[in-house]
């Protein structure tokens, strides 16, 4: 791992900003600068929209942490988190051609990101909001939904969700199952478990229990954080409790959301048939893949390249964010998570499809094209756009 | 004009992202982002210094503007300023490679300008604040030197006040005239009066009125605003009263950063021998070079690139911050800004100089060097480096 070391240092770090404009000359110069910049200025002045012309604002999107939940890292700070960010915006660019810019914060104050973001905003097309906790990260994101025009999308939550259920849509296919009425579990409830569970939902998944460390969530137990009530209300229509081994008994599927080693191959073996096993945490699963076939699993899984079936966020954010852009969209709806879950999952093609290739590869590169296809038509047939 | 504006649609925005490491293929993903990233950060967790090492902070300069007082437009707000930002990032680049973006903010507020400073400034290695309007960007700076460990420069400020003195130690040699004996007479007192004062004073200036609207400023007149009373304490010993036709009487150097056409030739005409006009107000000086040599003026210069000695900020900027960048320097200090304007001064060769050529231009490829050594110098012998 000291390679990795090394190459950070050799990068000094991951991005550089480049100019678009000529500055060789005082023509140059008074075109770009001053005096002729007065014009574009004055034109935006007038027309606020002209910023998406004028300036970069139409391809620029803020890569915002609070370094509160990096990675498997834990809470290292803004600072420490960086290296992620920089990252991301890498990913950003070579998967979408998306510039995007990082911006880690000193607070971890709600109300403080909040005002952050809105104050910066002017300068941006959108916000990806990156490894915050939750459910901190809940009210950021809506409030910030609320009151800004330009999209706002917590990937850790949102590109999880669409690339999980592109592969479940995949694995479905594969199993023979209805999306309809299969038993879905997740394990996990924290920002990526809950924007699962909402996104499943939407989708047409009707029974469907959520497991945190103290348990299936029930409306019963007035325990619940007001974040877990919510997901409560929405699930476990019949009041089930118990721990996890309780959840998974009988599940078509199981989505781990949550930390190594927290599913064993007994628990696999009282699902139902054809079992599908999503083990995301990273870089060590809930169960290992062997464990899980062990266990009678049909179908594996994980969010590691070295496996077959790698669940991969960035399947999913630089097309959705290139497919917002293109659009002019406000927002990311819920639409357009779905519209990019599909696109995705088209991908395959049934020759291709089996148990061990129900997702595209990262690289493959049809996919950024694909997903903001389906994304921005979604975004305008929905009328959300500037 | 058209043609800024049509340039500026062509461009698209004057700044892009662009990505230091390769990621064409899993083993590149795994460095650049997970598992690999984990290392560095892990690392800045440690040892925070180690973010200019791991990442692009230790050549990162923000951008940041409220749009209060952009150019001479005036109050047109952060989102209307965007172009003056990037066009200031691509000098930055082009001048003193340095990567700069640009920040405009929803907000005028002086303490929510100061939080979102102070929230985003682990994500660089220093702050430009530009075009903020008077008095509100000496208390901006201020409070932000106080509380940040990272170089802060509002250059309408101190940019400005660099190159005026590299100019005015210039022409002395030229009128051969002592700094300790001139009379300087300074119109308008703003953010970038206010620093040429202060920047003077520190240089051996004894002499000094600073003139606004309502007249010379003076310490026995007590409807002075706080910023104003400051420096009316420390300039106008004689406590002399009247207006710029008062103050220009006898002076040996005028210079104007207030607004167009409130010089005229009969003023100069009552400057002392050898008179020095810096007529600043851009693109439509105080007076015209060729009204203030009607009027007697020895030497002349103004903003603008067509006429002889551009006092231009684009000289200062970029070596400042990439000398102040290269030293790990956590301020940029009054030695500083000595440094740099001796520094740009000191390229005019003794053959070179005459009354039409005190300055180097813009495109003089020595400058970012020669500015950039010296201010890295003066930081290190002053031992304020991290």
């Amino acid at each position: 791992m000291t390679k990795a070391l090394d190459k950070h240092k050799q990068w000094g770090g991951k991005i550089t900003i480049q100019t678009n404009c000529e500055v060789n000359n005082s023509e140059d110069l008074s075109l770009a600068y001053t005096p002729g910049v007065a014009e574009p200025c004055l034109a935006i002045k007038e027309n606020p929209l002209l910023s998406y012309v004028y300036t970069r604002r139409h391809n620029m999107v803020a890569v915002i942490s609070d370094g509160s939940a990096v990675l498997g890292l834990g809470n290292i700070g803004g600072l420490a988190g960086m290296p992620v960010m920089e990252g991301k915006c890498a990913l950003f660019k070579k998967f979408g051609d998306v510039d995007a810019f990082p911006l880690v914060l000193d607070t971890q104050n709600v109300d403080e990101i909040i005002n952050v973001c809105k104050a910066i905003a002017p300068s941006f097309g959108g916000i990806n909001l990156e490894d915050i906790s939750a459910p901190r990260c809940f009210e950021i994101e809506q409030k910030l939904k609320d009151i800004l025009d330009i999209p706002v999308f917590h990937d850790d939550q949102h590109g999880t969700a669409v690339v999980v259920l592109a592969a479940l849509i995949n694995a479905l296919k594969v199993a023979e199952k209805s999306i309809k009425q299969i038993k879905v579990v997740i394990v996990g409830v924290g920002a990526a478990g809950t924007a699962i569970a909402n996104l499943l939902l939407n989708s047409g998944v009707k029974n469907m229990l959520l497991v945190d460390k103290k348990g299936i969530l029930c409306r019963n137990d007035n325990s619940l954080s007001e974040a877990h009530m919510i997901m409560a209300n929405k699930t476990n229509h019949q009041l089930v409790q118990g721990d996890l081994g309780v959840a998974i008994n009988g599940a078509d599927v199981v989505i781990g959301v949550s930390g190594p080693n927290t599913i064993s191959s007994q628990m696999i073996a009282t699902m139902a048939q054809k079992a599908i096993v999503f083990a995301m945490s990273n870089p060590n699963p809930e169960i290992m893949p062997d464990l899980a076939k062990q266990g009678g699993a049909f179908l594996v899984g994980t969010g590691r390249s070295d496996f077959p079936n790698q669940i991969n966020n960035v399947l999913a954010f630089p097309g959705i964010f290139r497919g917002a852009l293109d659009a002019g969209a406000k927002q990311i709806s819920e639409g357009m998570k779905l519209a990019a879950a599909y696109a995705i999952a088209d991908l395959v093609s049934a020759e291709e499809l089996s148990k061990d290739y129900i997702l595209p590869k990262a690289f493959d590169s049809r996919i950024g094209q694909a997903v903001s296809k389906a994304v921005a038509h979604c975004a305008k047939s929905e009328g959300i756009c500037r």
